[in-house]
């Protein structure tokens, strides 16, 4: 999938990233980085919104999944079972959400996936302004087979 | 502050909160109750996006510490460092957030900012669609004291 199929599948799909006004830097079935501007994120202290950074991070993190599961042929209902966002320092204009598959926990992933119809896997995001870490999301993912 | 201060004073400084179209139920310094319609939050699935289900939780969460500060004119800046959002169920309709404030942990916490200028204090909101529990964010809140 190129970075405008991603960012139109988003979009469509996921109105909250247009409303975030989320781009796509690059996608692939192993790394998905996008972006989002400040102003439409903003908060009370005219630094990006705590919900927005989480979810840009979330956006990233499902689509290397997805694309991932894409790739490789899997078809199943992808879920979010739980998040956690560390806030590190605060975002004071565009941030970067960079999401890297762990292809150390995939072959096990697929494995119980084939065998259960079901399989749990654990996504981090990282994003950045000016080059920093600002926050980290993880989350874990739960693949359901499709009947 | 009432639900229609509250549900202008989001839309107006956290533009998110408009684009998803969150909505004031309740609105006092020990309970907020928001609201947020399935349509500008919608996924892949038809049913409610995770990161809008979290953010209308850290809203909630937000807005109950937000109102009590203010409530006690307590002057300071309340940033988030730290969420968990726990999915346990789809949310196919409107979902309503719920949050309390933990009195128990409140005397601490001013304790706490009066003698060192900073405090921080876990919030819970309960993200409910169809009486039921759909998902839970726990958000840890520092407040540090305006200069």
């Amino acid at each position: 999938m190129t970075p405008e199929a991603l960012v139109s599948f988003l979009h469509d799909n996921i109105p909250l990233s247009r409303a975030m006004d989320v781009s796509v830097t690059s996608a692939s079935a192993a790394q998905v980085v996008l972006e989002a501007p400040l102003e439409p994120n903003i908060n009370v202290h005219g630094t990006m919104f705590g919900g927005s950074v989480a979810t840009v991070g979330l956006l990233a993190a499902w689509s290397v999944m997805h694309l991932r599961l894409e790739d490789e042929g899997i078809k199943c209902q992808l879920v979010i079972h739980r998040t956690e966002t560390e806030y590190l320092l605060p975002v004071s204009g565009c941030v970067t959400a960079s999401a890297v598959l762990d292809t150390s926990g995939w072959d096990h992933f697929r494995d119980m996936f084939t065998r259960r119809g079901k399989a749990r896997l654990t996504v981090t995001a990282e994003l950045l302004h000016n080059g920093q870490v600002a926050a980290r999301l993880t989350g874990e993912f739960v693949a359901i087979a499709e009947r």
